[in-house]
Parts: structure tokens; C-alpha cells; sequence
């Protein structure tokens, strides 16, 4: 019989405390939508009263199988828990959950209070009485309680016995500056449970100051705690708070944890898991971490030549768990680590069919290498990189050749004295038949805020008129431009990544390199096109 | 007395295998000596022989305190160590240390070599006694330790056995596949030690895979082993490696870690930790992580309003470490007023004074948040921002206007028939006088790799004929450029930072944005004119 441990999300209220982030009243109905069909526990909506975002979000709330929880302070000296109008403001968000954080660092009580402990311990008697009062189910928030209780152990517990023997449903133990190491947590909660708060009671609130939020979690779990807080993708004031996103796969998949804990999220859940992280990541326009654990585009990335050709064997070879199972996808990329073997699946996935101890083989990696050590990388170039192997193999297509472009940026003042930004381009081709063609493009909108500078220019011109490949190239939409100096030899050189997509939803990227960026740029809107064609099979 | 730990940095080999990163010869040679100035003690710098990159730096690398290692692989069976190929490259590269990778889970040896478990053992052996017998000291990195510990301990301890045994100076135990929980590090380091491998012969090689690799390293130091693995900005395959950037400034900075031993790192020197930090990512032209452990631009920022006001009273009240230790610095909103105090002290080390409650530092607030609301960053572009705030305070000096550029950049053939790439420019500028002045460049060398793109261009024209600022202008250098696309307003826009030096070696940055990549390029270059012109008081 698996112990119940509870998972309680702060997204929408320490997760807005990150440098940046700040959700609407829609931003958080969605999230907590999310947080509730992913089967988390708590969910805590926001301060009421302290923002109004807040208070609009309570009043809008969805209604949700989690716990809705209202977050606050406890009383301040000097007045009743009832005549509070903070805390009023937090009850009358109307929550069946309210959690309230409350000082249990002596030095923090005198310091910042300006209280004398005897006050502050009946400020948190009084607040949890009251909630409890009301019907709501209490939490409290010790504020600073690994700190407060190394300092003086004796008043850390004198704090969090007073909202316990209160009534409170949990007492939640905050690394509150994040500097506790999982070892010194994992003692502290063992003290805590000895002292007599049981661990069935007992909460445990990390930060990542010290890149251990998650390992602190664990190690409190270990020593007893049976309810685990974080956010999703490790959001929240300064580093960050518990990363939900790395905490739930590994307490539902990893032994001993997953035989001893029942959550609320079941296996099958778990699949929304990175759905949900790019989820959060697109509502605040963040690119997503490359290498999160679980849920990073590169979490399941097998790059060292080694690693590729086992993982094709076999993925559990490097692999602690199957992607799939927290919905990602294993990649292997190309790179001057990867050998034959890993090549040639490559090269199958884009229906690029190779014969096992084809020398081909030899000459495509030994190529990607030389290239690589110019600048350009394939990792991300996927249609740069299938063209290269096409032509390795000798069965990359000519459709035409460009016998010159020239490409004008300009700022000046127009007629009406105003500065104005312009750029044209011209681009000639010559087709198999030996005809030339010549395509002209100048941007017409400087003011506008869309792309009017030169690589615009070139790409516009140069899809003017492909003759007979025009029809099949119009469709094609340039849909982001990378550009990063890197060495190529010893001199730097720019390389550019351009991501394309066409009208059947087809995404490809290319990539170019050259001391000139418009040169660069130029190499990989070819390259665009001349995978395009050979994926459609132009003669 | 401390013991003394011991720190292994892989970035320039393991952190290679992170999606998208490719070092150059130039950038291992500039990291390794930042590596070695902050106190590391080995540093591995890549696997000669199967890399280009990786054989030239060895050819190219500095003399350093820190020992080099190469990295390699334990020969293959069915010949000896001094006819294996693969192992001659790693040992031609003539380091002082070298560190093999080697088999210790059963399944890898018979599904992934196809070799028997005598035949992997006797491989171990032998490659190490090699090392040693040619004067060098060894490391065994034993690949998927715990998970062939946890499969076969027996074996795993075979294996790892017969490397010390053979003479390994560093067994290396290592959770490849970055599944272990710190708590299963701990109990499996406790055995090795039982079972006669001493702690300080042992090493710790953790990845991020549940985001425990820091937790997981100091649990295997907790338990004894005297070495540690990790990466910069913990880069590596996958979800990356050990962070060294968080895990050096635990261990010197936090207790009882700072007191029980003792690194190759000073206090003092923890101060580099921000910078280091920072290059890697200049090097691979990533936007630094704000939220990372001690060195990110959010570790020390304080959002909460609670926060906040305590921290101006006792920054100890929600910091756990001073960020000054690390190089970084704390953050307060702008809004309030602290952000105003920071903004008359950073103006101040400009040489910029500013009454205390000037309404000018409000507006130059207000002006620099439209600024990055539209894409623009100061962070690192000094130059620009000191010229804003000169701006807001009525004190910018008018030197000159640019009336117009051009810029042409062609690809065509030359009358031989190659192809040639080329790129000119004209600038005119009028000067307070009335008079107008023109610049044109056009670049000679279009084979040379040299950038003969068009930003280059504009550069040359811009300062071909100043009038009578030329004399003062002609010493400046461009010494990096770097682009990124970013979002301004709701369209990407391209945010161009230039890098100047002169020859007096003052150092300045500059920031431009624009949809159009060669405006954005000339807005920083003006601005680096301005800047110097300014500092230099010409009228």
C-alpha cells in the first residue's frame, strides 16, 4: 500500500514573482485548467487584495477537482484576526484552502517585524484559528524555518507547533533564501517529526539558489514530508522555486519513489507533462529550455557518436527513461560525433536509403566535418544537411545556378525630410535550358515594422521567377532567421539558420556561413529551395 | 585541516556534446585559460583523434598549471593497448594526465561491445598500465557505474577494481545515463569505499537528467569520493552535466561544505565565477540564463514587494550568499526607489554625476524600459546606455548627422570566371558647420576571409572623413559583433552589439535594433562615435 504524497502548485503565485512574468486573468485560468486535468493537488491562485490581477483571477476562477487556495499573511499585531482587512481580503476570495505565510525566524520577527516573538507566535494561533473557524482548511507557510530553526531551533518550533496545535492541515517548512543543502533538510524534517509535528502534516517549500530545489524536495520527502510545492518549469523569485516539471516524473516513475508515494498523477498523465511546460513557456513567449529535464527539446538528444549508435541497439543504452512516456521525442543529431550507423538512420528518416559499408557513408561524415570546422553546423539544419549527404551520393538534383545577385540597404531622407530605410535586391539564375531569369524586389514599407532589410530583399527577389520551379517554390514562408559569429578556421564568420515552413505545414531549416552575412544568409535561402525541390521531385 | 577536493572540468569534451554546441580551437584555448585562472585543477580538453577541433587544440594548447587530460577510450579487444590506433591518437596528443572511458555494466559489455566480461576487464587493465607505463597518470571513467552497479555489482566492481588496481591515479563513477537519485549516489559511493577503493582515489561524473547533478555530486562527496566532474554552465549531453557554476560556489562558500574541505578555488577568486559564466555564453552566443544559481542576471533580483523592502534594511533577510562573493549584483525593480539609487551609482562609475531626486533619473527609467520594450539591451552595451541617460539629462553633445548610407553587397562572377563576393559603401554626414563629408569603402579582398560583408563596409566609410573629428575617431577598433533576433513590440526585430576597443585599450559596447540587420549594425556603430567623442570632450 503506496503512502499518499500531495503535490501543491505555486505557479500562479510564487511563479510570478519571477523577474518578467506577469500573468493576466486568462493567463491563469488556462494554467490552472492545465495544473487540474494533470491531477496536482493544490493549486495556489494568487494573493487576493495584494494585486489585481489576483483578486480578478478568485473571482473568475474555474471550477476545478484541485483545491483552489488563497495565499496570505497571518494577522498583524495589534488587531484581530477578524478585523484584518488583509487577511479579510484573502478570505473573501472564498476558497475552501487558504494558506497563510508566517515568520518563524526570530531574527525576521524582530527585524523586520519590529514584534516580540510572544506577539508573532499568537498573530499565526490567532490567523489559523480564524480560517480554521470559517471551515477552511488552513495551511502555514513558515517563512525562513530552515534558517530560523538553525538559529534557534527552539523558536522555529515554537511557530509552527502554535499553527499545528491551531489546527492547521499543514505546516509547510520554507527554504525561503534557498541556501539549505538537501543533507541539512533532510536532518532539519527528521527533528521536526521527532518533536512531534508528524510528517503526514508537514509540507516542504525549496528554492533553487543553489541549483538543489528539487534535490532538497526529495531528501524532505525521504525524511517524511507528504506534501511537495513547487512550479511548473522551476518559476519564482530570484533561481526559482521546486521545478514541478522535474519533481513529478521522478517521484511517479523513479524507484524506490514510485512504489512507496501515490500522487494524484497517474502514468498516463504523465504524457502531458511537456505539453504543458511548452504550454506555460508560450502564454510567456519564452523560448524553451533546450536541456530541462523530461520536457527540453534536447532532454532526450544523443550527440556523442558512442551514444547514437548504441541508442539505435537499444534506447534504454542511455536513456533513464522512454521519452515518450512524459510526451517527448528522442533525437539524434547530426554532428562530427555521429558515426555511420547513426548516419544512415538519419538518412532513412528522410527517406534517404544507404547501404550498410556504402564508402558514401565515410565521405558524408568526413565532409560534415570538414564543414564543421568552417562554421557550419547541422544540428539544427536538418535540410542543409540532407542536401550535403545528395551530393555526397551523387543523387542531389541541378535545377539552376545563380550567376549573381546584388542586394542595396539605404537610409535616407525622403521628400518630406523624413529618414526613411530601404533595401532592393536583384537576383539572376540560369536554368538548365540555358535561359536567364531575373528577379527584382525593394521593399515598399520602410515604416513598417516587418522585415525590410536586406536578406528580405534577397529572398523575395530571388523567388521572383524560378521558371519552370516557380509553382512549386511560391508556398514556401520564411518563418525564423538565426544568425551567431563563430570561427570558421581561424577567422570569424557569420553563420545563419533560416527556418522555413511551406502550405502543406512542411518545416525545414538550412544553413549557410560566410564572412558576409548577407552571403550567409544567401547560401541558406538556396539551400530552402533546393530542398524543396528535390522533396517534390522536380526533374 | 581541510581535505583537499579536487575539480575536473569536461566542458571542452563532455560539454561539446550539447545540442548545438561546436567549440573552436580558439574558444577551447580561451576557456581553458579562464578555467585554469579561477583555480581548476584538471582540465580535460577534448578526444584527440576523433575530432579535428580536438586534435588541433591539443596542438595549440597553453601552457597551464591546470593539468590537461585528453580523453579517450580503453583499447579494444583482440589487440594490445600499444597497437590500438584509437588509444595511440589520445596518447600522441602528449598531455600529463589522460582519462579513458571504460564498460562497468555487464548488459553494455555484451550488448554494446559484444565482448566478453573477462574480455572487458583485461581491456581496462591493460589500457591503464599502459598510461602509467608511459609516465602519465590515469583516469577510468566507469560508464553507467551505478546503473551496473545496481545491475551487477559484482561486476561493476570488477571492473572498476581492475583500474585501480592497474595503477588509476581517478576511478570515476559515473551515472551516464543521469537516472540516479542523490540518495542511491550516496548509498552506492558508501559501498565502493567498503568495499576497498579509498574515497580520494574515487570521482563523481553526474548528468542532469532529474535535475539532480549538483545534489547528486555533493552526495557522493558527502560519502567520500574526492573528486568532482561537472561543466560550465553545466553544458553537456543531454539535460547537461554537473554545473560547476553552481557547485564551486556551494562548496566553497557554504557549510559545513567550506569547512570540511578545501578546492583549488579561493574566496577571492569566486568572484571571476559571473564573468567566466558570461564568456562561455558570449563564446557560443547564447543569451545567459537569468535564473542560474549565483551568476544569473535573476539570482539576486527581488521582485516581492515584502522582499524587497526588507532586503534595503538587512540584504541577509532573502539572500542567502552575498552576491558580490560570485561577481554578480543584486537587482530591485527600477520602479521603486532603489532603482533610482542604482541607476545615480551606475551612472556615477561613468563619471555621469546626478543629484539625488533629479527628475531626470525617472525619465531615463522610463525611457530605458520603452527601449527594451522595443528590443534594445544595456546590460552589455555601457556605451549606449551612458548615451541615453546623457540624452534624458539634456547633456549629449551634437557632433553630427548622418544625412544618407548606402551599402551594396554582390555576388557575381569575375572575368575569370570565379566567383567573387564584394561589398561597398558611401556615408554622408553633415557637420555642424553646414558641411557635408562622404565616405566610401569597397572591399578589395573578397577571397580573403577577412569580413567583407557590408556592416564591415559601413564601418570603413563611416570613418573615412569625419572633418574635424577624424584625428580623434581614427584609433577606434571593432573587436566582436554579435547579432541576435529578438522580439520587439510584437515583430522579431534584430538586436546587433557591436564591441570597440582604441588605442589608449578602453573597451566599449553599443547596442542598435532594427527589422533591418544593416541598420541595426550602423545605430551601433554611430553610437560608438558618439561615445568616444563625448569621453574625449570634443566639442
Amino acid at each position: 500500500m503506496r503512502e499518499r504524497l500531495y503535490l501543491y502548485d505555486t505557479t500562479l503565485r510564487d511563479g510570478q514573482q519571477t523577474q518578467g512574468v506577469q500573468f493576466s486573468t486568462q493567463d491563469k485560468i488556462e494554467i490552472a485548467e492545465a495544473l487540474d486535468a494533470l491531477g496536482i493537488d493544490y493549486i495556489e491562485g494568487g494573493w487576493p487584495g495584494a494585486n489585481p490581477t489576483d483578486s480578478a483571477f478568485f473571482e473568475a476562477a474555474p471550477k476545478l477537482r484541485a483545491r483552489m487556495t488563497a495565499f496570505g499573511m497571518t494577522k498583524r499585531a495589534g488587531r484581530s484576526a477578524a478585523n484584518d482587512e488583509v487577511l479579510a481580503a484573502v478570505m473573501n476570495a472564498g476558497t475552501g484552502t487558504v494558506c497563510l505565510v508566517g515568520k518563524s525566524h526570530d531574527y525576521h520577527v524582530e527585524a523586520a517585524l519590529g514584534i516580540s516573538l510572544d506577539e508573532n507566535t499568537e498573530n499565526i494561533r490567532a490567523s489559523i484559528v480564524h480560517i480554521v473557524g470559517q471551515g477552511r482548511e488552513a495551511l502555514f507557510d513558515a517563512e525562513h524555518f530552515f534558517d530560523g530553526y538553525k538559529a534557534n531551533p527552539a523558536y522555529a518550533m515554537e511557530a509552527v507547533r502554535a499553527a499545528f496545535d491551531a489546527g492547521a492541515r499543514w505546516i509547510v517548512l520554507c527554504d525561503t533564501n534557498g541556501g539549505t543543502l538537501p543533507d541539512e533538510i533532510a536532518r532539519i524534517v527528521g527533528e521536526v517529526i521527532a518533536a512531534g509535528i508528524p510528517g503526514d502534516r508537514l509540507g516542504i517549500h525549496t528554492h533553487n539558489d543553489t541549483e538543489n530545489a528539487v534535490a532538497g524536495s526529495l531528501a524532505a520527502v525521504l525524511a517524511g514530508v507528504r506534501q511537495v510545492q513547487g512550479t511548473l518549469n522551476g518559476l519564482g523569485e530570484r533561481c526559482g522555486n521546486a521545478n514541478l516539471t522535474s519533481l513529478i516524473p521522478t517521484l511517479v516513475l523513479k524507484e524506490p519513489l514510485a512504489s512507496r508515494f501515490e500522487t494524484g498523477i497517474t502514468v498516463d498523465k504523465l504524457e502531458g507533462m511537456t505539453g504543458i511546460s511548452r504550454m506555460l513557456d508560450d502564454i510567456l513567449n519564452r523560448v524553451p529550455l533546450r536541456q530541462a529535464p523530461y520536457v527540453g527539446a534536447s532532454a532526450f538528444a544523443h550527440k556523442a557518436g558512442l551514444h547514437a549508435s548504441a541508442i539505435i541497439k537499444d534506447p534504454g543504452t542511455y536513456e533513464h527513461v522512454d521519452p515518450g512516456v512524459v510526451g517527448n521525442e528522442r533525437i539524434i543529431p547530426m554532428s562530427n560525433q555521429a558515426g555511420q550507423s547513426n548516419l544512415r538512420r538519419r538518412l532513412a528518416e528522410a527517406g534517404i536509403e544507404v547501404d550498410k559499408g556504402d564508402p558514401a557513408l565515410g565521405d558524408i561524415l568526413n565532409r560534415i566535418k570538414e564543414r564543421e570546422d568552417e562554421g557550419y553546423a547541422y544540428d539544427s539544419a536538418q535540410a542543409s544537411f540532407e542536401l550535403l549527404a545528395l551530393e555526397q551520393l551523387g543523387r542531389a538534383k541541378s535545377h539552376f545556378d545563380v550567376e549573381r545577385y546584388r542586394v542595396i540597404s539605404e537610409r535616407r531622407r525622403n521628400a518630406k525630410g523624413q529618414v526613411v530605410v530601404e533595401s532592393e535586391a536583384v537576383v539572376t539564375v540560369q536554368l538548365p535550358d540555358g535561359s536567364k531569369r531575373t528577379g527584382y524586389f525593394k521593399n515598399e514599407h520602410p515604416q513598417d515594422l516587418h522585415d525590410d532589410g536586406p536578406v528580405n530583399a534577397l529572398w523575395q527577389a530571388l523567388k521572383t521567377d524560378l521558371g519552370p520551379y516557380q509553382e512549386r517554390i511560391e508556398d514556401i514562408r520564411l518563418t525564423d532567421f538565426k544568425v551567431r559569429i563563430t570561427n570558421g578556421g581561424t577567422e570569424a564568420v557569420t553563420r545563419v539558420i533560416i527556418d522555413f515552413q511551406d502550405a502543406r505545414g512542411r518545416r525545414w531549416s538550412t544553413v549557410g556561413v560566410s564572412p558576409n552575412i548577407v552571403d550567409a544568409s544567401f547560401e541558406a535561402l538556396l539551400d530552402a529551395i533546393r530542398w524543396k525541390l528535390q522533396r517534390n521531385g522536380a526533374a
